[in-house]
């Protein structure tokens, strides 16, 4: 009983493949945590940190014990709907599953708590969002990531029962992350309500401006950064050939997939960039910071499918999404200080979308080499109605699932008086109130003279005063 | 017609290490952002910040649709001067490059005018600057790539007719990258002049020290993170065993690369360290980063080709070029905010040479194994004339084809009044006169009593004061 | 003589496997940096950047010359207690060890004088952080390094002659890294006493807050995402087949060691998170990030012999040996401003014996297969003594001999009153005083009317005052 040098090699490699990718996706996290801080006002960065952090040591041990048992715990009873296996890890590795695809799907887990914690920024106690955070990662996301995700799932492009013949294909999460996240910020901050003083009593919103750019931009392109494990390595597996060809196989797919990514993200940025300057006058670097994050979101779904002119108009039409999504906001006086649900939610529906218009033939055989001869494709490429139709149902069931869910969560919170923090405290800040102290200090009082008086009469040990 | 296992094998490795090396370089724009914004005051911090976002977003489109095509396009009619083929990626992947290809050379692109943009800081009009970025990106930086990279390209080391039976090494572009950024900082510093308040009236520079030097040291460290990919990575293969050796390829070469970059790099800066304490007093965190950077500009020609020894030689006299052009700096009153002329350009310049006398024989066999039996090496280690006569070469050709097209076009666009600021503006900073507002904000406002009371206010609905 | 396909297979993974482990594990230095930078108060910002980059290029040149060749040079005439080969690795490339081993040891050196310069922030005098510093790396940390990773080492677990037959498990430094750099800094912060102000007339701490959360929380982030390298990557090889199994191997156990790392780390921050809230009534998020890094600390030792459960009571663990260490610290007025001397200290400690009690037989034999059939495991797991007694053997000879080195060097700086500035200079702060300047600038005086003026005047050549 040996493993051959085949093996070997083959698991070695994808390992590494799917390990530093999930290093990639890790960054994430903190490109988050960065990018929430410079968004909210400096009284409640240190809360925002929290709740970034929060998300990933709880998630650790919520998506250990059970979150990843419902999203890919198949076993010999496979279940379309929830997982039932692999609780704790136990029986982990078996010959599907490694250590190394727990830690992957971990950090995609704890990137949906962080997606919607920046909708609910600034006004919620911190006691709720640990109830959320664990709620969210260890039960919502992980359901509805078995449905897709998971061979067993309804909604799976790889699954012995295709849905309209095809499936959903939502290749690194356009809809099974950011839509997930987006939806929940969306009851969030609806139940919430507005932050205090973003609109004023005539209803004309007034900008509550982030107190730090530079962590903006930092936060993005770690999120770029982070983005290359999150969409190509979403592959799982890079040595893998593909049939019917001389010299191409997943390690060609990862870098077109990479490719597709940075035009759709870049795309969208330079359409924020001149609509921007069109609209309101000026060249604004946070616009653009959330346009090129509005690409990534709305390409995540097709990224492996499509070709790179394809996704250069998806992050076109994302940038609008964006932009249509958060004038409709201002109009209906929707506060989600992150953008979180018109970006995340807005793009990451219209990249389910745009995957079931774009999809090529080729890429889509290449990528869910199912055994299934012919499948669905894009409907604007010939491809027929099975996919669009799919991409729709996730849509459509995402929103229902998230909603029945998370709505009641957050309604129930709030009836009970610990989902909101007091006026009082809003406009004194979450940082002194409830986190020890502000995040900056200053410390103009220790060049204050009593200091140095003190410290040296306490070392005049025998009082003779020098 | 199929994939045999020894070919996936290949192309899978190497595009793992092809593609995290593209990523570690795309972390390189980030340490940019972070060192140009650091450096520069917090008026300006918005707007560097957001020119490196756009050297990314715009960069991928140009590079896509041409950039790449100029530099790499070789097609059947190969041409010396400039690339042909490739446009819109369109032939790719093709049994030379893949989509990963692409991805690597695309991220080496933005960093050019990455570099350029800290010459220009604090006083460029952003409109210029994104006419200025995609020229370079798009134009002036591929030709420079196609002639030294590509192998039809004239001054290729690995061309069928070598320049001096030799060609020029610049292995990761201490000339195609970093000199090629540095001379079109110094025309566009040149052309746009000192910033107000750079000299005073008699002539005498005053400091204008940068808003936050954990930005800078933070770039600085980014930057070092970035650069493994930069010079290893720019093997592009790993799994290519060297002839008349039993156990070594460049797997081995890759290795000794990131040591010679991390030697020469710490060197540098271990001399800007003491020589800056003897010069003016203290120890300055700031010069020791620009020293480590300056180490690495010019490893970066030589670094797979020299002995670990040899680096550290590198480095040494790296910060001597700097400490000396930065003192010519500013007995000239040439204002560069970054330093990046003579960083970016001098260590750069300085690499080249340095790799035309410390290359080793072995080593530039192994790395350019172009069937060549002999070939010209250091002529400090008696390798001839043929190979330091084609690295000047490059030096003189990089400064005459950018001067020649960057200096026009940063000329014409100061005839044309669109290139710098007005001194109003510039006083008062580039973020609150084009970019809608700073990059810190503090609020002071919200603690404001009538906040409150708007709020009260508007809960209000009954008028009825509870 | 040529190299054979399976060996350039087997080397190319390896080398990109340890390669960017050490990139990763180099990012660790950066999170060091911006950890520090954040704890401490703004006026010393720089100082401790500063040091930071030092250890850095420093430690290169040190680790380079004699560091390396202490630790792992051992040659024919191998030496329990130090290496005697590879000065400025002359010999390497050889065929145990290549130049990639050399990155990745390095990166580790340089960690080691970066967790000490926590404990003697804000006080220190620069030049005796150098001589500390090169110590420390160059000699002190190698030795330690070469009994228990060189396979010659008296501690080792690889060894011909296993210490009570078992050696010392310590799989990625708690001990060798975390331990040495916590002992070193307790000695320095005992010798140099607490800071200015840390403890009012009475003996009563007072807060000394670090200026900046943002920061510690980005470098906690960074120094989780470089743990990655640092545990996973102690594997040096990841295409290494485990007998007795169909498709295992260390591909597999690299996986288990990122979930166990990750898991400690994780309980460690839940359990801090929830126990301030108890005893300080806020939910501090600096205390959570000092929690998940303690619980790293401690997982780092048995990280890759043990089963996730018990990973989960490492970080129980570890979280409480903090929270008591540092209540102690107060009860004594010691003053180690980043608490490094009792994370990084008492979480090694802690690491080390927990390893001795759970570490399972299979991964023991898998991780370290030294041809012995049977060798001693984790005492609470029925593995008898041999291993609980080689780990406290190591707690206790790197307690002491760090303490004999060390110890005496920080003595004999503070005897010739280099070691500590003056009172004047604290109160001050490090920046000003010895830096050239503060870290942030806020260059109020450049909107002043005095600029504006002279430069006016300089542009107005003809004196005609147009």
């Amino acid at each position: 009983m040996e493993v051959s040098w085949e093996q070997s090699v083959t698991d070695s490699i994808n390992a590494i493949y799917l390990l530093f990718s999930a290093y990639l996706v890790f960054v994430m996290q903190l490109g988050f945590a960065m990018l929430c801080a410079g968004s909210v006002r400096a009284k409640n960065a240190m809360n925002i940190m929290l709740t970034n952090v929060v998300d990933a040591v709880v998630g650790s041990i919520s998506y250990y014990l059970f979150g990843f048992a419902f999203a890919f715990g198949d076993g010999s009873n496979a279940n379309p709907f929830i997982g039932t296996g692999f609780f704790a890890l136990k029986g982990i590795p078996d010959s599907t599953y490694d250590y190394s695809y727990f830690l992957y799907q971990w950090a995609f887990a704890i990137a949906v708590a962080g997606i919607t914690s920046g909708s609910i920024a600034e006004r919620t106690q911190f006691s709720a969002y640990l109830v959320f955070s664990f709620f969210l990662t260890g039960f919502v996301y992980p359901i509805v990531a078995h449905w897709v995700w998971s061979s067993s799932g309804w909604l799976s492009p790889t699954s012995s029962n295709l849905l309209f013949g095809s499936g959903a294909i939502d290749f690194a999460g356009s809809g099974v992350v950011h839509l997930v996240g987006g939806v929940a910020g969306l009851w969030g901050s609806l139940i919430e309500g507005p932050r205090v003083g973003r609109f004023d009593a005539f209803g004309k919103p007034v900008p509550l401006r982030g107190h730090n750019a530079t962590l903006v931009v930092l936060g993005t392109f770690l999120l770029w950064f982070g983005w290359f494990g999150f969409n190509p390595g979403s592959y799982d597996k890079i040595l893998v050939a593909y049939p019917n060809t001389t010299d191409q196989g997943n390690w060609t797919g990862v870098g077109r997939t990479a490719v597709t990514t940075t035009l759709a993200g870049s795309t969208a940025g330079i359409v924020m960039l001149f609509s921007r300057r069109l609209l309101v006058g000026h060249w604004d670097a946070l616009d653009v910071c959330n346009g090129v994050l509005g690409g990534f979101v709305a390409i995540t779904s097709g990224c492996s499918v499509v070709e790179p002119w394809a996704a250069i108009v998806c992050g076109f039409c994302a940038a609008w999404v964006l932009i249509g999504l958060n004038i409709l906001a201002l109009k209906l006086q929707f506060d989600d200080p992150l953008e979180a649900t018109q970006l995340h939610g807005g793009c990451g529906a219209w990249g389910l979308i745009f995957t079931g218009l774009f999809a090529k033939e080729e890429f889509v055989i290449e990528a869910y080499n199912s055994g299934v001869g012919v499948r669905p494709y894009g409907v604007l490429l010939g491809g027929g109605w099975g996919l669009i139709g799919s991409q729709l149902i996730e849509v459509l069931v995402i929103f229902g699932w998230v909603s029945v869910t998370m709505g009641p969560l957050f309604c129930c919170l709030h009836k009970l008086r610990i989902l909101r923090i007091s006026i009082e405290e809003e406009i004194a800040g979450l940082d002194i109130s409830r986190h020890g102290g502000y995040a900056y200090v200053a410390h103009p009082e220790e060049n204050h003279p009593r200091f140095y008086a003190d410290y040296m009469r306490a070392q005049d040990q025998d009082g003779d005063g020098r």
